[in-house]
């Protein structure tokens, strides 16, 4: 295809000193610029490069949406259940100011006569199984510090790993959080925490909008968390366009397949007191089910927003596995952590963990304040999980 | 915000056995599936996890797109510069069907009644200052070959990494490249290109559009390339909610920032003769402007067509310097490296780097035939410039 650069473009470069080319910053080329911003909307954190809208009040949390559409009839956004309309300006801008939203990471979607379009003035997410426009809302500044980039503490950095999978038959790609030092320290062996997204979400959710490094890097950093390696994979059996159908399961590719090659790739801890296994939402379901049936390698679990009944008694669930966790030492769970947000019925999960506790297995409840199913209750989820993992 | 997971489907799941949770697999939940495919296409190695299309004929390289558009006048898309129609067919899903492609990997943009839409059956790329959607068209087997995952050989990683940037006032990510057994040789040392994207893209577009880490793994494994560290930063002063206007310029960002920071994280070899430069288009001037202001720091140049004229003689040019790194040994340029597609007007830089040969520097031309100013050019640019770096 013909790249978005034009000859007109390059030309009009190649009038310029040769210098000049490395000064190109921000609104040199096109961008999606809108109308000015009204005093006190700053553009989003998600808001692409070049680009002012999405736009927030930091204050108020009031977003301000522009979009281009022409002469269309109606244009929405929804965004939190609720839907906003959109009102025509000048040149074909469409802007749209919504009431004060709640803090934290949520898709939303534009819809133009009755399509659903994405917005170009933002990052694309996948979520859903699609890529979907995303906003940040910020927290308050001490409030959202702990998933926020610190620059004045060491950082480890996250690799995009691609692995082949017999099973899905096909190559798979996982996401893996190594902590700052681990290049420096070539002796040093780290436990492992295997880190599952949510449905219609794939191995860059927890990267991307769980934003794990940062988290991580500060608990490490202060000293709350041990150094540990953070395996990001995808709940899925991919497709391509020859593997149509896989056979198999995810459980199976990740003991089989998955944690023997995070144990030759990366200079890991591989007992079972160094291995943990969380996920939020599906991925807390594929978690009950590949720990309980694979305690000779997990002996911590993490639940969040992933606990949705349980069934029987805790003795039987999961065909007695919580039975052998608490009784056999060789198979013992030291942790079972279990978080949800307050605003997605916790009570539920709530009382099947107090439950677990009376049973006598180590069972820890977190409640996440004011949020749904959504990312701001898994980051905290991850901030007071992290720190009880490895230690005992 | 509300998750896309209703509480039905939780139910749903719910009611499901847990081990049953670990085997969702393609197709479970939602998805663009659109209608069925014809005989001959199959889904595209773009197309997004659970979605049928857009789909491809490998052979005849014609593509189905697929939209729900509903009640919609008109929907095109655009593509190669030639404009599609869409035919509206049952449940709002229009189709389209395009002549015979050319290979390799092109951004597309389909239009709903004069608004610019995305594709959410595929997946999204940043060019042209936002995300986009896009399409890989297959080359025969063998062609491709060197861009395609090898399971049969060793992999290394791409990292995605953090720095802090004084300059930029901000938080910068870039992604490294770091070949198979870096992880196994802790007292190995490595060489270092800097590999710079184009304009309207960042640090993203050679790991995922130009696919560097299938390419190095197999010039690596076969031995056509020596083990190297590829550094791919943004060439964008970046922007942010509270840095609106960055100053200063991104090759002091590279040399002053980004360098020391590759030098302290990685195990690099940090002398000139084991560090090259190169860049696609604009990054490919940016190499330009860097390698002949830093001629103490590096040795090698790649420009993929990036080199779109030059003021003067050979010998005046970049202010004396390309006559300095053909005469001062300590400043000498072992390899310039200029390569552009057949269909991107290829005659002035192909006589400039005859000029350049002329006067007695090391200069190589590589024409990719049939392609133009697009990254199957630079995935092969990549493929030829590669083995020729550091080895004298």
């Amino acid at each position: 295809m013909k790249h978005l650069l034009s000859t007109a473009a390059v030309a009009a470069m190649a009038l310029v000193s040769s210098t000049a080319f490395a000064q190109f910053g921000s609104g040199s080329f096109g961008g999606n610029q809108g109308a000015p911003l009204p005093e006190g909307f700053v553009p989003m954190e998600t808001t692409i490069f070049c680009s002012q809208y999405p736009a927030v009040n930091p204050k108020t949390r009031e977003v301000l949406y522009s979009f281009k559409a022409g002469d269309a009839k109606r244009v929405t956004v929804t965004q939190e259940g609720t839907t906003y309309e959109f009102t025509k300006g000048n040149g074909g801008n469409w802007t749209c100011k919504t009431k004060p939203q709640t803090v934290g990471f949520h898709y939303y979607t534009i819809n133009v006569d009755g399509c659903d379009v994405f917005d170009p003035g933002t990052d694309a997410y996948f979520g859903g199984n699609k890529k979907q426009s995303g906003i940040e809302i910020p927290e308050s500044e001490e409030e959202g510090a702990y998933y926020h980039f610190n620059k004045n503490i060491a950082h480890g950095r996250v690799s995009r790993c691609q692995y082949w999978s017999d099973i899905n038959g096909l190559e798979r790609v996982c996401n893996v959080y190594t902590p700052a030092g681990y290049d420096k320290n070539p002796n040093k062996k780290y436990p492992v925490l295997y880190l599952m997204h949510g449905w219609g979400e794939d191995e860059n959710g927890w990267t991307i909008q769980g934003r794990t490094a940062n988290i991580m890097d500060g608990l490490i950093a202060s000293g709350k968390a041990v150094p540990m390696i953070i395996v990001m994979d995808c709940g899925d059996l991919k497709t391509s366009p020859t593997v149509k159908n896989p056979r198999g399961n995810v459980t199976d590719i990740f003991v089989k397949e998955l944690m023997p090659y995070i144990n030759s790739e990366f200079r890991t801890l591989t007992d079972r007191e160094n291995t943990a296994m969380a996920g939020l939402s599906r991925g807390g379901m594929q978690t009950w089910s590949t720990v309980t049936t694979n305690l000779d390698k997990f002996a911590w679990l993490g639940s969040f927003s992933g606990l949705f009944g349980i069934n029987g008694s805790i003795e039987s669930a999961h065909n007695g596995a919580l039975k052998t966790a608490k009784t056999d030492p060789a198979k013992k769970l030291n942790l079972v952590f279990v978080s949800h947000g307050s605003d997605e019925n916790p009570a539920q999960p709530k009382q099947i963990t107090q439950q677990m506790k009376d049973y006598g297995l180590n069972a820890v409840w977190f409640e996440s304040k004011g949020t749904a199913h959504e990312w701001l209750t898994w980051r905290r989820s991850l901030k007071e999980f992290a720190p009880l993992l490895f230690k005992k």
